[in-house]
């Protein structure tokens, strides 16, 4: 075996409470190199009288590394531990102070778990994790008044260039809430709201007031009552990254310079405050002299923007804040944030806006969810070619399941499109077979499901502004059938539990072309779901005792073949089976 | 090379912040593997424009691994990277999603740092990382007002029991802080001085008195005044993880049971509450029933510790906490401590008591450091030994030092001995040129150095109570040679800044025995430290440019031989020798 392969630390998504009772450790070994893994484990005041052995799972693999996982629940709510690797008669143990040939004795250097506190986990709002989001941006989705509209509006439904506005409006939403409940979806995120210049308002001038070109605070009151009516929950989008350079103190700071009483409100560089060649001597969005960063690190800032994190959920009672540009915040602020949104209302859900690896942010006490864009751009990669083998997709969702612990996984934001990237149905190459093998992945995967507004009838569209299109609601023009099938999967998910928080696990993963095979299993029900990401008709099979086996979508009973099932998929075409246990 | 043993994580010890505007990379390869190592960034807004190649420099290795290190300074306090690693002609590229042989394009898929904030910084106080420690058990060290004794006292000096008084106190510290300042101390740790049963205080009765056996809150005021004016720290023991069975509220529960109006104040699972053969009913420390844990979550549990905690500073203006059993306390409880107590007076000092990895603590939110009792055993094993390979030492003190990034290290608590292990004169097999090694090492190694009061004047002693024997203060009876010894050391590390802050890394650790070099190196002063653990006469040279080199005890001129150093040394002996930059 290969001791230099061996990892686990004693944090983070290697070793965590999942909850009060249960403590998970995950130990990585080299693919295939390792035959058996065994956590030991023991109680450091009594180790003789508590010591025992808990056999490891392995729970998944990528390209270069198997990962096992030992389940524990630990009678005093401590334990400490270390790992025994077997392969042939080979045995390795490894603690925290190294890797041995030998049982290291337990007078110390055995890795810890000093204490399991609840206050402690990783812990997202129970309605979150079970819920189906919709994403829409208000200026696109349905002009509801047109006596706010903002001058110079195109005409609804032409090509969007970037700075354009089309009148889309609160009074807009609410109209068509009966889209939102037929389809099924059970929460919004709404993109920002607050009085910008830009049609995506992700350049505030005033974080207090609705843009008028939206409609009002009543309005917005009044939208999240009507949705919580319906059973539908209300995020909306907080930029606290930076502002507009029209909001008010940075216009002070322009004017004012150093004796400006908001100069401690950005990271200025010197004066006066200016774009000299293109360049900013203040920090930035990217390098946008227009978007100033706002140093959240100052109390002064932390109080004002807390306050409006509160406020908009004091007066209009929404239900949670995506965060924008999350990960360029300082931590201690997002850590009081938590604080401030939760202590207001126990169950909001906070989402933040990470592109990468969001670890960093998702320890429990700051974020309870990240957008995920890495299972976007793996999903509609792999959904898009055909000669994509299955392996390696599953490698790569294996390898970024294996980036957090498993109740944060559960409670990552998954999506297919946004306002940020072209549509799904543009990344799939407008093929909507492949769309519905991506939507039913996204929809039997780990993490809450989001569809950006539009998606479910057709809606296609490249690079911004492109997939900002205006949404169609000429029934003629929408794609029914494609809505039919979104309404159906998202029934079939709200439904059963077991595609929300049953174990993931593929069972199956063609390394010579693109069919799979993965399940959902849950102390209740199992499910397995078979996709056939080729142009060519297959036939899977997979070995199964039980034969109460019965299509989740029609209700057909499966017979076995001879302790096995065995399904017949034509060309992108899909399966999901399941049974009660 | 091997693909599987290249490691990092964009987080903790691996990438983190050194200063407001350096940020370190850390790179983990297989031992021997790679040749050449290169932190590969760019910025993500304009990757062209900012893109940057960083040489990475070998720090560190142990029995597996190599580890690289990239100090970068991004002009836009913001970076993103990736690693580039090459044998031979082999390259291979490692990102955020995995190993490459080719260069990935910056697309995405590199790891981020997406804004250095000072305010996440870790960020021990400086008077603290410039410190000399001296640890005081107050019942042993000077018995200085006989009138508030105890009933039943031993007479000083008699070996201790487990449950024996021998009458030390607050006044008998201040009798004798002539022996700290002669010494050349700068801070004092105390073990607990509260009210409680034992003679070692950890088991709290009354928080907010100090125990009469000591004395009052007066003279402890007293007491830090006099060390203040002397430029001596204080920092008091505080024990939160559990109390007193005789702790008020604990006998409220134990007498009203499920009725108690503290009966969220501890972790109890039945009524009424007992000790059942044995077992206690309810958390403990350790399986300790008369040492009923608290529950720190409990809101009205936290707020009573944290008036106590900052109650000490504010009446007695102490320095700093050293936290009991630091690491089974939840993490909130931590984190709102250090804002209680560094809200109170900014440059207060936190130290945990945690034995194994204290990194899960030492994040920049919840302590300063940690005592750094792996170090200790490292130490005194190596040094206690003549078999012990040097090369295996280095090792294992690199393995250490790479748990932590570069400012942790700098701020740890390091020791040769405490209340809690048989003390290094005992450990080191009462060998005192062996002691005197330790002692060379622990004063010229990163974090701070604390004595144990009485090693510096020979007091010996095994495990507890033998470790905790009286303070010897006739001074025929100390070993006042060894005495001069300490002050000598203490001397040099105070006078030279790099000693603390400079530069660790060995130089010559040998495979067949005990000999050593190692370096403290910073801008402006080089030193090399040359140790001979093994019983026999060497001579170590190393190559060596410049030929301005010093003994720094002696004050002695090193002559070069032919571009090196050549010393030789003794048996157990050393040598330091410096030069200015």
């Amino acid at each position: 075996m290969f001791k230099e392969c061996l990892y686990h630390s004693p944090d983070l998504k290697w070793a965590y409470a999942y909850d009060c009772d249960t403590f998970h450790l995950r130990l990585r070994t080299k693919r295939d190199d390792v035959e058996e893994a065994v956590a030991v484990t023991g109680d450091k005041y009594d180790w003789d009288n508590h010591a025992m052995d808990i056999p490891m799972e392995k729970i998944a693999a990528d390209s270069l590394f198997d990962y096992w996982e030992a389940v524990i629940k630990p009678e005093f709510h401590r334990f400490s531990y270390g790992f025994r690797v077997r392969s042939g008669d080979e045995m390795l143990w490894l603690i925290e102070t190294g890797v041995f040939e030998e049982m290291p004795t337990p007078a110390g250097g055995y890795f810890e778990v000093p204490f399991i506190h609840a206050i402690d986990l990783f812990d997202a709002p129970e309605w979150a994790k079970s819920a189906v989001f919709y994403q829409i941006m208000p200026d696109r989705f349905a002009n509801g008044d047109s006596s706010i509209d903002p001058e110079g509006i195109r005409p609804w439904g032409e090509t969007p260039g970037g700075e354009d506005h089309f009148g889309g409006d609160l009074q807009g939403i609410l109209d068509h809430l009966s889209h939102l409940t037929d389809l099924g979806v059970t929460a919004i995120y709404l993109t920002p709201l607050f009085t910008a210049p830009s049609n995506h308002k992700y350049d505030t001038v005033d974080y207090k007031q609705i843009d008028p070109q939206f409609g009002d605070a009543a309005l917005l009151k009044q939208l999240v009552k009507s949705c919580h009516e319906l059973g539908i929950r209300v995020v909306l989008d907080a930029v606290f990254n930076h502002t507009s350079e029209q909001f008010p103190p940075f216009q002070d700071v322009l004017k004012h310079g150093e004796s400006s009483k908001y100069k401690d409100w950005f990271h200025l560089n010197g004066f006066p405050v200016e774009v000299k060649d293109g360049t900013a001597n203040y920090a930035t969005f990217g390098f946008y002299g227009n978007m100033p960063k706002l140093n959240t690190a100052n109390p002064e800032v932390k109080q004002y923007l807390l306050e409006v994190a509160v406020h908009w959920i004091r007066e209009a009672d929404i239900d949670g804040w995506r965060l924008d540009v999350a990960n360029e915040i300082d931590h201690s602020f997002w850590h009081d944030f938590r604080t401030a949104v939760k202590t207001e209302k126990a169950d909001v859900f906070i989402i933040g806006e990470v592109w990468g690896n969001a670890l960093n942010w998702l320890h429990g006490d700051e974020f309870d969810s990240s957008m995920n864009y890495p299972f976007t751009n793996k999903v509609t990669e792999f959904f898009a070619a055909s000669d994509y083998a299955a392996s390696d997709f599953a490698d790569q969702i294996n390898s970024l399941l294996m980036r957090y612990p498993q109740q944060t996984n559960e409670a990552l934001f998954n999506l297919l499109s946004s306002h940020d990237i072209p549509r799904a149905a543009t990344r799939l190459g407008g093929n909507k077979d492949r769309l519905k093998l991506a939507v039913v992945f996204m929809m039997a995967s780990m993490g809450i499901p989001c569809i950006y507004y539009g998606d479910e009838i057709g809606l296609d569209g490249g690079d911004d502004p492109d997939c900002r299109k205006c949404m169609e609601w000429d029934t003629d023009k929408q794609d029914r059938e494609l809505f039919d099938f979104y309404q159906l999967l998202i029934a079939l998910r709200k439904e059963h539990a077991a595609l929300r928080d049953g174990r993931f696990r593929f069972l199956h993963a063609d390394n010579a072309n693109g069919t799979l095979l993965f399940e959902r299993l849950n102390t209740r029900q199992h499910f397995t779901i078979w996709i056939n990401n080729t142009e060519e008709a297959v036939t899977l099979s997979h070995p199964m005792k039980a034969d109460d086996w019965h299509d989740a979508l029609t209700g057909e009973k499966i017979v076995l073949a001879e302790d096995k099932l065995e399904i017949e998929l034509p060309p992108l075409d899909f399966r999901i089976i399941y049974r009660n246990i």
